[in-house]
C-alpha cells in the first residue's frame, strides 16, 4: 500500500497482535493469501480497471464501460496465463457485476453438471475459450423459486427430431438471468418437457439465442433488457433480461441428458447419477454463499470501522481536537458485533470448504468409507439451509428464493446497510462506497445464489428421487426440494420452506427410538441434560468460558424445538401445525443455526494459531460474537430458562469489557482482510484515512460541475426569479 | 380511480369495514382529506409532473427536470391562487427532492424564528415571492451535529461596518445543504461570530451567493455540487451543494438578529424571546417528522400488500392457481406489524399535531394557564426525541443526528427495506418504486429534519440559557441541545446524547420526594405498584385488554429505567455511570418511548370513531402493533419480570388469532391511505393490481433497449467471440 502521510499510523501503533498473521488466517492459508494479495493488486494497479465515476454514467455507458473491462480481463488472463483460481480471483477484483459471472458461475457448471460426456465435449471447449457466451435462464416474470410453476414449454416434435421452444404467455417471459439482455449468444433454458402429450416436468436445454455473426437474435427470439434496478452503478453493469420465444426449434441432443434422456422416438428415460458426487456439489455451493455474505460484510465493516477513527464529533475539551466517533460506547457496540461477525461467517465458510475438500477427495478416491458421515454433515447443512429459508422465504419473489442461507445474506446486508448508518450523513454518498456495496450485495447473495442452488436442486431432486421413489419419477414435483425427499416429509406439503424445522422436528420425535442423532444436531443426543441443565454463571467474567457458551446456546436450541414438537402435537394434524407454527418453527430454526455458527468459531479457536496475540484477538472477536448474540436474542434464553435475568445482565457487562479490549485492536482487525483502495472504492475507508480532501475532490467530478451555471436556468429558475412564469412554456 | 379491470376485486369485497369512513381517520379529518385527495389528484393528472422514466436519467438531465417540476409547480400555484396549505400539499404530491424543499422549509422560517421585525420585513416578501431562492448553510465537511465544532467566521469590522464570512479551512466548507449546490441565490449561513479578538458562538447570517442577473457565483464564493448520493434518481434530484467563503463582506444588518444583536461599535447584546413560543414551534417539528415516517413507511406497506395479494407462488392443487402469499404465515407475521406501525405513527403524529395547536392557540390569547402543562408535555416529547437519539447516535455524521425522533425514522426505514424484501426480487427493480422510496426516506428524515431541529436549538438555546443562566450566555456551548438545559445536566457532558436517558433517571431520582412525575412520564408516579404487579394473562384472548397491555409496557419502562439508575449508583461517578451504561440506558429510552406509541394509539381507540367496522380494524392493527413489540422485546418483559414465559408464548397464540382477522381486510387497509399511482410510483403497488404487463413494458423503456445491439459490441464482444482480443485496444 503506496502511503504518504498515513493518518489512521497512531491507530496501527496501538495493536496488540502481529497484522501479518492474522492476514494469513484470513486469507485461509499462505497459499491463499499470496494469490488473493498479487491478483487484488494486478487489478489495482492497472488504470483499465480503474472505478472511477462509475456511479455517474447512464445505463448504455455503464454498460459498455463493463464489457470493455470484461474484455480486458479476459486479455490479461490469456496474456498471463493465469490458473483458473488466479482468473476467478481477477474477475473478482474487477468488482464489477458482468455477463462473465453467469458464464463461469453458471452456464459452464449448468453443462458440466447436467450435461452427457458427449454434450461436454461439444460445448466446453467453446465455453471456455468464450467462443460461445452463456447464460442461464431459469426464472420468469410471474415465477421465481417455484420451479414447478415455470410455463416455458419444450415439445418434441418426432418428426424433425427436434424441440419446439415456446413461452404460451407474458408470465412465462423468462425474467432477470444476468448477461441474457444484451450479450449472451447462447443459454441453458429450463422448461417443461412434453412429449406426446404427456408432460415430464422442467429440462434444461442448450438454446441459441443470438448470431455469432452480427449479434443480431435469431429468427423466433424476443430478448431485451429487464431496466434498472436499485442503485447506482451496483448490478445496473449487468444486462439482466427478458426472453420470449416463439416456436424455436432446436435440436435434441441440445436437451441437457445426464439424468433424463429422450429417444429418437419421444420416449424419456432415466440414467443413474452418481449421488454422492452431489453432496459434494452442494457443500460447495453453501461454501460460496457464506463466503460472498463473509467478503461483502467486512468490506463494509472496513470502511466504517476506518471511517470511525478518522471522524470526529464533540467531546472536545478546551479547543483540542474532538472524541474520535469509534471511541463512544453506543458506536462500539454497535460496529464491533459487525466486526465480529465478519470473522464468525470467514469462518463458518472456511469450514465448509474443509468438509466440501475432504468429501470431494475421498469420493474421487472412491473411498465411500466416509459417506455416512458426510451424509451427516449435509443433512446437518441442510437444515441451516432450509431453516433460513424458512425465516426469510421472499416468497413473493420473481428470482428469490427459497434457497440457501438467505440467514447469511440477509444478515449480512443488514450490516452494510446498519455500516452505511455508523459513516452517518456521508456514507450516503457515493463515494463512500457503501451504497453500491449494499446494493450489489442485495442480489448477489440471494438472486444468483438461488439460482445456483436451483440447478443443483433439480438434479438432486432427479437422481436422490430417482433412488427414493423408482417408478414413481415424474409424478413428484421436480421443486420440491433436497429436503423434502431426504426428510420423507409430504411431498404435497410446502415445498423447501420450513425445512429445517421439520427436520428438527423430526430429530426430536426420533430421540429415544435409539438412533442418535448426527453431525450438526449431535448435541440433540444430550437432550435430556440440555432439557434441565443450568447456566452456571455467577459473575460476568464466567461468560468467556467456550464450555458455557455453547451449552447455552445448545440449551435454547433445543428448548426451542421441543417447545414447537410440543406445541404442533396440540394441533389436529402435524401439517396445520407447521402451517401454523411457521414463524416459532423458523425461529427454532434460526436458534439451531446460530449454534453451528459459534461452535464452530469455538472449533476454530481449539487450533494451532500461530503470530503474535493472534489468537487472543480470535478470542476477543469470538467472544464479542457469541456474547452478542446472546444479548440480542435474550427473549430466546430467558424464555427457555437457559439463562436467568441476572445473567442475561452479566452478558452486557462481558460485552463492555470486551468492546474495551477490542477497541486498539480495531483499525488492524480490518487491516487484516488485506482489502485494496481499488476494492474498497471507498473515500471514507481509505487505508491512509486521509478522508476530507478526497471527498472534496470527489465532488467536483460529477457532471452537474461541468458547467457554473446549470443547464435549465434560463427556462426554469431566471422566469422564476423575475415573475416571468406566467408566460413560460414548461 | 380510473379502473378498467381491477384485479383486486375480490381482495376488496372482503373487507368488513367502511373504507371512507377510514380514509378520513387516516387523512385527520374531512377538511384534511379534502384537500389532500383534490391536490393529490391534480398533480396525478398533470403529464408535467410525471414520474416517468426518471430512475434512468443522467445527473445532469435529472436535475434539469426536476427545475422544470418546480417551475412548472409554482406556475400552478400562482394561477390557481393555492392557499398555502394547499400549495405545500402539492408541493409534496409532485414528490421529487428539490430546492424548493429548503427555501420553504428551512431559509423561510429561520428568517421568520430567528430575523428581526425589520429584517423579516425586507426579506420574506422577496422569498414569498421567489424573487430569491434561499438554502440553509449549517453543516460542514467535518463537522454535522455538533454546531460547535463549526469552523467558519463571521469576523465583524467596524471600520466598514460589516461582517466577513470566511472558510478557515477545508473541513470549513459547507457540506450537504440542499439547493445550494446549483440554484440557491441566498442562504442561512451560520458562522462563528468574532468581534474585537473575542468569539460569540454561532449565529446565522443571510449571504448572497449568485447574481440575480446572470446566475453567476459572486465574488468571493466558491460553489457547486457534492456528487452523486444513494440510489436512482432519488436525491440526486436535489443539487446538494459545496460553499466555501475567501473573506466575503456582508452588511452588519444581515446577521439575523432576533435574539442576539451586534452593536455598530462591535458590542454583542441580547434580547428577550418569548420562551413559551418555542415550546410550540418544537412540539410543531417532532410531529412533522414523524407524520413523514409514517407517509413513507405507508407508501412501502401499500405496495407490498397489494403485491401479495397479486403474486402467487407454490401450493398449487390439481393444477390450479398458485397460492397467494399474503396467504402464508411468515408473509402475515412480517407484513401485518408494519401495516399497524403505519397506522400507530399517524396517530402519535396526529397527538402531536393537536399538542401544538392547543398550545399555541392559548399561547398566541395570551393564555399561559397551561404553560405548566405545556411544559410537561414538551418534556415528555422531548425525551422522545432525544431518547431515540441516545439509541441511534449516528454520531460520525456529516450531517445527521443527534437530533429528534431517528428511532421513528430508522425504524420506517428498516421497514422500507423490509416491505422491498417481502416483494422478492421484483422489489429490486426501479419500477418497483421500493428503491427509491428507501433511498430518499433515508436522508429526508433524518437530514434535513436534523437541520430544521438545530435551527431550533440554536434559537432556544440562547433563549433558554439566556433565562437560566443570565450572565453566563457565551460560556455554555452552543450546540448543547435544549435537553441538557431543562434537565440541568452537566454542559461538559456529551450533549444531546442520552438525554432521555437522563431525563428518566432524574425522574426516577426524584420519586418519593414529592414530586410527581407528569406528562407521558406520569406512569412513573405508579413505580410501587409497577415495580411488583404481575401480568394476569392466562389464555391468549385476555392480551386483547387495553389495560393489560397497557400495564406490561409500564411495568417494563419503568423497571428498566430503576434497574439502569441501581446499575449507575454502584458506579464510582454518574458521569462514568452514563457513559458505561449508555447502551443500557438507550434500551430503557426505546422502552419508554414504546410506552408512548402504544398508549396513544390506545387513546385514540377511546374517541367516537364513526365508519361500519372501523373501529374494529383499528382495535386490530393496535393489538397487532403492541403484541409484535412485546414479541419483538420478549427480553426486556421476561428479564424484567413484566410477564412470564408462559405469557410471552401466549402472545404468539394472539398475534396468529389477530393476523388470521386482519388478513380479508388487508387490501382495503391500505386504499385507505387514499394514494394514487402517479404518488406510489410503482408498478408493484398498483391499484388495480395489473402487475405483470406493466413490468413487462416498463422493462422496454430502457436506454440500453433502444438498440438491438448493444454499444460496445464491435470493440468488445466480437473479438472476444472470434479471438481476436490480443490485438485489441482496450
Amino acid at each position: 500500500m503506496e502511503v504518504v502521510v498515513d493518518h489512521l499510523a497512531d491507530e496501527r501503533n496501538k495493536a496488540q497482535f502481529d497484522v501479518d498473521a492474522m492476514k494469513i488466517v484470513w486469507a485461509g492459508s499462505q497459499h491463499d493469501f499470496n494469490v488473493t494479495d498479487r491478483m487484488s493488486r494486478l487489478v489495482a494497479s492497472d488504470p483499465a480497471f480503474s472505478k472511477d465515476g462509475r456511479t455517474m454514467l447512464g445505463r448504455k455507458e455503464l454498460v459498455k464501460n463493463t464489457l470493455r473491462k470484461a474484455a480486458h480481463a479476459w486479455k490479461r488472463i490469456i496474456e498471463l496465463r493465469l490458473s483458473e483460481e488466479e482468473a476467478n480471483k481477477l474477475r473478482n477484483f474487477v468488482d464489477e457485476p458482468a455477463f462473465t459471472d453467469l458464464h463461469w458461475g453458471m452456464f459452464i457448471p449448468a453443462i458440466k453438471g447436467q450435461g452427457t460426456d458427449e454434450q461436454q465435449q461439444k460445448w466446453l471447449p467453446l465455453a471456455f475459450k468464450m467462443q460461445i457466451i452463456g447464460c442461464y435462464a431459469q426464472t420468469e416474470l410471474g415465477h421465481g423459486s417455484n420451479v414447478q410453476g415455470l410455463e416455458t414449454t419444450a415439445t418434441f416434435d418426432p418428426l424433425t427430431d427436434e424441440f419446439i421452444i415456446h413461452s404460451p404467455t407474458l408470465t412465462s417471459s423468462k425474467w432477470w438471468p444476468g448477461g441474457l439482455g444484451k450479450v449472451s449468444t447462447h443459454a441453458v433454458v429450463y422448461a417443461r418437457l412434453l412429449t406426446d402429450g404427456q408432460e415430464h416436468g422442467v429440462h434444461g436445454f442448450i438454446v441459441q439465442l443470438r448470431s455469432l455473426d452480427d449479434h443480431s437474435p435469431l429468427p423466433g427470439i424476443t430478448v431485451g433488457d429487464i431496466g434498472m434496478k436499485f442503485g447506482n452503478g451496483a448490478y445496473n453493469t449487468m444486462d439482466n433480461g427478458v426472453l420470449q420465444f416463439d416456436h424455436v426449434r432446436i435440436p435434441r441432443n441440445q436437451m441437457l441428458m445426464r439424468v433424463s434422456q429422450i429417444t429418437r422416438e419421444g420416449k424419456v428415460t432415466q440414467s443413474d447419477v452418481p449421488r454422492q458426487l452431489v453432496y459434494g456439489t452442494m457443500v460447495y455451493v453453501r461454501q460460496t454463499i457464506v463466503a460472498d455474505a463473509s467478503c461483502a460484510l467486512s468490506r463494509a465493516v472496513c470502511i466504517a470501522t476506518r471511517y470511525s477513527a478518522v471522524r470526529r464529533q464533540f467531546g472536545s475539551q478546551n479547543g483540542g481536537p474532538e472524541t474520535q466517533v469509534i471511541d463512544y460506547k453506543t458506536q462500539q457496540s454497535r460496529l464491533f458485533p459487525l466486526l465480529a461477525t465478519a470473522y464468525a461467517y470467514r469462518f463458518v465458510g472456511e469450514w465448509l470448504k474443509w468438509l466440501y475438500t475432504d468429501v470431494t477427495q475421498r469420493l474421487q478416491a472412491n473411498d465411500f468409507s466416509t459417506l455416512p458421515e458426510a451424509h451427516a454433515c449435509t443433512a446437518g447443512l441442510k437444515s441451516l439451509t432450509t431453516s433460513t429459508t424458512a425465516l426469510f422465504p421472499d416468497m413473493a419473489s420473481g428470482a428469490v428464493t427459497d434457497s440457501t442461507f438467505p440467514l447469511f445474506a440477509i444478515q449480512s446486508e443488514d450490516g452494510i446497510e446498519e455500516c452505511r448508518k455508523l459513516c452517518g450523513g456521508h456514507g450516503y454518498l457515493c463515494s463512500s462506497g457503501l451504497p453500491e456495496l449494499f446494493a450489489v450485495y442485495v442480489p448477489a447473495c440471494t438472486y444468483e445464489g438461488d439460482n445456483v442452488v436451483l440447478l443443483l436442486q433439480i438434479l438432486v431432486d432427479i437422481s436422490v428421487m430417482k433412488l427414493t421413489h423408482p417408478g414413481n419419477f415424474n409424478s413428484i414435483p421436480l421443486a420440491s426440494s433436497i429436503s423434502m425427499f431426504l426428510l420423507q416429509s409430504n411431498p404435497k406439503s410446502f415445498p423447501g420452506l420450513l425445512g429445517v424445522a421439520r427436520f428438527l422436528m423430526k430429530t426430536v420425535s426420533q430421540l429415544g427410538s435409539g438412533k442418535n442423532p448426527v453431525g450438526t444436531t449431535s448435541y440433540m443426543g444430550r437432550i435430556e441434560h440440555l432439557m434441565q441443565c443450568q447456566c452456571d454463571v455467577q459473575r460476568a467474567e464466567d461468560w468467556v468460558k467456550p464450555s458455557v457458551i455453547l451449552e447455552a446456546f445448545e440449551a435454547r436450541a433445543c428448548r426451542m424445538s421441543v417447545a414447537c414438537a410440543r406445541n404442533i402435537s396440540k394441533l389436529p394434524s402435524q401439517e396445520e401445525g407447521f402451517t401454523e407454527l411457521s414463524s416459532d418453527l423458523a425461529e427454532a430454526a434460526v436458534a439451531h443455526c446460530q449454534l453451528i455458527v459459534v461452535s464452530k468459531f469455538i472449533e476454530k479457536l481449539q487450533q494451532d494459531i500461530p503470530g503474535k496475540g493472534v489468537k487472543e484477538q480470535l478470542q476477543l472477536l469470538c467472544g464479542i460474537y457469541a456474547l452478542f448474540l446472546v444479548h440480542k436474542y435474550q427473549g430466546d434464553f430467558l424464555s427457555t430458562g437457559s439463562i436467568t435475568p441476572k445473567q442475561a445482565s452479566l452478558v452486557n457487562d462481558q460485552l463492555r469489557s470486551l468492546y474495551a479490549q477490542l477497541r486498539p485492536n480495531a483499525i488492524s482487525l480490518v487491516d487484516a482482510f488485506n482489502y485494496t483502495d481499488h476494492y474498497l472504492g471507498s473515500v471514507l475507508g481509505r487505508y491512509d484515512g486521509n478522508v476530507y480532501p478526497n471527498l472534496y475532490n470527489e465532488a467536483w467530478k460529477d457532471p452537474l460541475n461541468d458547467s457554473v451555471v446549470p443547464d435549465g436556468y434560463h427556462e426554469y429558475i431566471y422566469p422564476m426569479l423575475k415573475q416571468q412564469l406566467r408566460n413560460a412554456r414548461l
